[in-house]
């Protein structure tokens, strides 16, 4: 498998679905014993990049799964190592319960054999997020992702996200991964919290999209031999990322540009420096648009030139406006990503 | 009646259930006048000390209703203006669609018939928003209370927050309230935006906890003549913002010093200023405590110390160490609130 | 002396210049009795309205001190309590300290002797600040305002900024006052250090711009007894400021409109509560576009419009545009100080 | 020269004393060359590792030039590629305009002749900016650094910063670099005005403390063909910032561990992986200690350790405890940077 050739420095982690020394392509038997195992028994491998998959809604903002499955047919022919359905670009916040675990389900069907399907299950509550992550997997999720609860900023002190992601990790049927995206909660997780946390036989990485690549180093060295799997949480510092030692990538902007990002990620491993260094230059700007500039209006505008359904966001939410779309443009061509 | 004697400063709003030139007690009849009006009718006047009630849970963090009933027995005998419920010290994040409205549903049905029902009734999304507020309206709320939507902080610009109240103001039963509280969301209220909405007819106030009293004062004055009431949204600065021309105050220390909190506001109305002040002045360490510093947690310690029932919080939240009461414990009598 | 007449809330502090038990205007003898006292005595007021004076520049940026003459003049007719030479509005921080000595000395030199002159003679070292105290002292000044150090975020915690303002008090000719604005510095002073200063015999006040109207309360509350004066920060919360205890105000738009804001002063001390609220609410938008929105810049445009001589700010701050002096030209018409 | 070998990734810049298409080492004829030459010539090579060196004091906190030489002796041993003089870690703020001089020349002078010499000559004025640079520039500086301006910070928008940079690398006689250190400033320097200045003949580089590795690689890119040098301001990412092109990193942690970033910068130029990304695994968690944590007053107990003069910090800044001088003491440790 192309995720653990070319181990360069040192950071080969675990092949994605390994039993009695082999690989095999995960099978429905599989899975169940991926999801029934008591938490720990990491058969989860994370590895590579996984495109936070935007949720496509129709006019009347209901869930487009004829779109979907349109959308999930071009990705599945890209090396992805699996989608994150339901993160902060799949517009979560904005769907009831029973939606969230119904696109989750849907894309669970819809991917193909070798995708790892990492599932948001993040809620405020501890209790909330325990069943959310358990109907995920019930559906077909084979990690969760679980984004720190921030509402009560004062109350999130290192203590508490300990004991919530100890209970919710304790309690799950599915390994689980950290999450922290401090632009959206405006809680970074502590370097120490993690480290903690990645002793936890059911938590088994952390996705980071603070891009401070030193705490991500750092935090490389500090959990190294614990099978912890860091993920960057942007392809803005991707490289610098699989550099200092991250296994992988969730990228907003894979979900238009995702073949260019499984190359950027295939040349770096290939022991390339340069082809893989003038693409990162070149992916940052655009990466900026889609991400802190314009957000998920701007994602879903740009998925369109690319062949895919972006579609209207859920308000309150609201479309780009056709100057920022243009100005979104000027920099995707001056990059080179357009014409 | 109280609230409306006395206006020293010019900032006598409205009679709050006003029905052919008289001044009525509300009825069942009545209050379901104001719930079927289509919004505008502006018979809600919210002045007043309310207290944004805190949810009391049983220790396996179920609703514990018997515990509601023996708080809300001792909180209608205090001339408060009504009750907040779902609100940020009502942990209403932690709580699940069905649990926030059964709970609006049970304190109107508890209180007694002078005090208004104001249900705090966001959610991420417009949509949700819109449901939440009618099913609250259904359920017996007078008024809601929307918290400004804040995930995606990019995307919150001041466009997207009028077109989100706009439209939940526009789908509403019952008359709305902005709520700002930057401490917890992130989004603080831009004027603009404010003043824009103090248009809509069915949009009759703001609660804003972000403490800015200049904002307050402009506030008022840029919305005067507009039917729009304002109100403070914490005891910490209350007295200032009755000066300012608020019209009130949501303070989450009314859940345990109530009486005090509408002494402070009669006295202040009767033209006095040396006796407010000094209560004010009071007031502000011990309300930091269970508020910014020790949050709901704290609270629910405070509540017990005035016999009331505190009980746990639902985690992620954790109960205060006893080194933190023991501060607390010092705040109140320091400030002579606790012997 | 009218700001000691009509104590309603019960925050007379002292009387200026105090003597023998009489209320005596200064003169040039008590100036030096006050100026060469060692720290502590106290006999310092400066309880009034205070205009942060700015620094009139030439076209060659050079300090223009004919126009600071007619700029004095005019002021030294307005009731004051005193001026603040190199506070933030005076540009300090791009003055030598040569330039900033002599400006103090000038506008020593230029004050009737009923006006308390206050010098800001803040620097980032120990050592400075002491030096530049001592030497503003020498030229005239009868108290000192000191501004946080801040350039070390991280290391500015309560334990270095208690030890710095000790070490300046203790070596300082002139009673010092501490200021707080992090809006500049991004540094508050925590309630704690400001509590424990308090007791200093030769730390008189506080000068607080943050605008937490809470906190003022607080402190009010905690230092009563201790002779410590606290000032409101800016115009845009002075009522609500004089309320909660403080005893005037260092405002910037007292540069222009200052007979204003000393009649808010005088009406408030009356006893009058809705003139002196109509023109706090009318002051705070024409406040805000001279400190937050504009600052400087701003502030000398609209001194031109009412007789002052504005003039160039120093590089790096650069004029306002047009756009923008139109922006605050409506705003100062809405609010009723421009015809 | 090792500088200019081995260019993996395509950011050869220039050399750094090319004259006449040929690589010297500089002499004292060279220097004056530099020294002299109008802005422009851009003859100055910025890359490789900067210690920004800490000032040495007495217990009195006089400059301790005797300890300076005997760190001197030892760091002109380190094939570093020059020295930071009066940046951050030199407390610049706590020096008169006439001791930062003096340091400044006391470097120069001290300094083997292959030790570029960049100084720090930011003040908050453009006037005083431009007359510290070229008074630095006269004592025998190469190159100044210049720290956006940060007082007035609504004030400091692009267009004023523009300004600013472009009226100071207009007038000084030497090369000027932005330096952009938002932690310490709270102004993090715009891409749009990095951009704007790279194409002064007079502005060679950015310094930039903020970590943001996406933006570095984004001004790389942008920059490219503009003869414009890119530093990392920490060597807490100085890896990264290597791969996505910047040129050299002026980092705090090389006051005590000059010789391993050095050695890193030399793997990576020899196109080794596997070493330099463990090295700066490594580096991370005492380079946090040395900045962010600790600061200059951790810095300098730090360099005791490795054998230099440390010393005493001016006030306001404090020594770190004892307790956090043990929590240093096991972080270098664990890092194995002290046994």
């Amino acid at each position: 498998m192309k995720r653990v050739a070319n181990c360069l420095v040192g950071f080969c982690r675990r092949s994605r679905f390994h039993l009695h020394g082999k690989h095999l392509k995960p099978s429905a038997v599989l899975m169940s014993v991926v999801r029934h195992s008591s938490g720990g028994t990491r058969r989860v491998d994370v590895s590579g990049i996984y495109p936070p998959i935007a949720t496509p809604f129709n006019k009347d903002e209901s869930v487009a799964y004829d779109k979907l499955t349109e959308n999930m047919q071009k990705w599945n022919k890209i090396p992805f190592g699996g989608y994150v359905v339901q993160g902060s670009n799949g517009e979560y916040v904005y769907q009831t319960p029973e939606e969230r675990i119904k696109v989750v389900e849907y894309v669970a069907k819809t991917a193909t054999s070798d995708k790892v399907i990492m599932a948001g299950s993040g809620c405020e509550s501890t209790r909330d997020t325990i069943e959310m992550t358990n109907q995920m997997a019930d559906v077909g999720a084979h990690a969760a992702l679980v984004v720190t609860p921030s509402y009560y900023k004062n109350g999130m002190h290192n203590r508490a996200l300990i004991i919530h992601f100890t209970k919710v990790a304790d309690a799950s049927k599915i390994p689980i991964l950290l999450y922290s995206v401090p632009g959206n909660t405006g809680i970074d997780l502590d370097p120490e919290v993690i480290i903690t946390l990645s002793s936890h036989p059911n938590i088994i990485g952390l996705k980071d999209s603070g891009g401070d690549i030193a705490k991500l180093a750092n935090l490389v060295y500090k959990t190294q031999g614990k099978d912890f799997q860091i993920m960057a949480g942007s392809a803005g510092f991707l490289l610098p990322a699989y550099l200092v030692g991250c296994v992988g990538g969730v990228c907003g902007a894979a979900n238009m540009l995702g073949q260019e990002l499984c190359d950027l990620e295939q040349l770096y491993k290939e022991g390339k420096m340069k082809e893989p260094t003038i693409l990162q230059q070149r992916i940052v700007a655009p990466n900026a648009c889609v991400t802190k500039r314009f957000g998920v209006p701007g994602l879903k505008v740009a998925m369109e030139w690319f062949g895919y359904y972006g579609g209207p966001v859920r308000s309150p939410l609201q479309p780009i406006t056709t100057e920022q779309e243009e100005i979104m443009r000027t920099v995707f061509k001056s990059s080179g990503f357009l014409t």
